[in-house]
């Protein structure tokens, strides 16, 4: 019922996008991060969607724009101190995405003690693939997640080597904030997180069950 | 027109909160933290909004919720890439509000080159007044902003020691993410910041225009 309501749409009616850093111990290691002992969180704003049709778009001054395919949940029951036992109550369904990072710009963050929202936040940051209702969903242990830059196998893993299950990311960002009907999780990315350019071509997908493409172009200031 | 839109629908209607941190020199000095060269900014999720008949509520572990008394800027027309020159015609109207901060965790968030994200992002830690419309706005030049603790005068500043503009803020951020209609700008903190503790009561206001009442109060687990 609550699929119904949300589904495609969360690119308009969502509030946020609360996305966990650091969810793979592999991943951590290869930036060189400790494993958290708390889930890492951060907000990416809902202006940084883009469905299949549209192009990830780096701002021209940016080197180092990073994939991390990730997948997200998609909130369809407004919840606070949601129990892990209820929280998969509370989801409507899923979705693959891209948690795009300005890499510079989140390393020279991370030294200066300063926040992350720039280099995750930028209009088409954050490619998402169409909603997966709940009913057609695998069992959440063992997705396996990839993406390809040009044909070539980047970042694949499992959901499996997630350090915070999904019920426990649900439970513990709910202490913390209310999470609305549309707002979505994006649970972490496994290893191999490298640098995209204009010019160049993702695909990412969880296998059996849905993929994406979204090309990568170099970013044209509007007119206002 | 914009403003029989949103007004104080913007609680409800808004997609993000985007916070502009160090842009009063006097505040930036007294966290030891250099005046930037370009805005800091950071995300609170519109979950955190809570206006006057509710109350500002302290989780029970954390010590040190700092108020941060600020005056927002409520977009009412949508825009990328926006000039300076014309930033003022996507605002829709004004509010003053607070960016109530966990001061330890965002210390301990910045000492580990951590997300601010939870330090900021807490249910009721966005307290904001009643939409103040454009036309009923004075001079933006030289607002002064005042809070009080218990009667007591925390902060007091003007409006003219912003170290970036409300118009440069739009086209800034503007320039890396798309503003919704809805969204708001809080733009920066003077000095004299400091700690809140439960059943204390916070006033704050513009002079000569509006002021606002907020209980603090200790956070009670709700049962989901
Ligand atoms: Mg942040
Ligand atoms: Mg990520
Ligand atoms: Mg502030």
């Amino acid at each position: 019922m609550a699929a119904a309501m949300v589904g495609n749409k969360l690119v308009e009616v969502g509030t946020k996008i609360i996305a966990v850093g650091r969810n793979y111990a592999a991943h951590a290691k290869e930036l060189g991060n400790a494993v958290p002992k708390e889930p890492v969180l951060f907000l990416k704003p809902t202006s940084s969607y883009v469905r299949e049709g549209g192009a990830i778009e780096i701002p021209p001054p940016l080197q180092s724009v990073h994939h991390e395919v990730e997948l997200a949940v998609v909130i369809g029951t407004k919840g606070r101190d949601i129990s892990e036992e209820s929280a998969l109550d509370h989801v409507e369904g899923y979705a693959l995405a891209i948690d795009v990072t300005a890499r510079d710009l989140q390393s020279a963050a991370k030294a200066a003690g300063l926040p992350w929202t720039v280099s995750k936040g930028y209009d088409t940051f954050t490619p998402i693939s169409d909603f997966i209702p709940k009913k057609q969903m695998p069992a959440l242990g063992d997705l396996e997640l990839w993406l390809k830059v040009d044909g070539e196998l980047r970042q694949k893993g499992s959901s499996k080597d997630m350090i915070f299950s999904i019920p426990f990311l649900i439970s513990h960002i709910s202490s913390v904030m209310t999470l609305f009907e549309g707002d979505v999780i994006l649970t972490g990315t496994p290893s191999g997180v490298g640098p995209v350019t204009a010019g160049q071509k993702i695909t990412a997908g969880i296998t059996g069950l849905i993929d994406m493409t979204f090309p990568v172009v170099n970013r044209q200031k509007t007119k206002a």
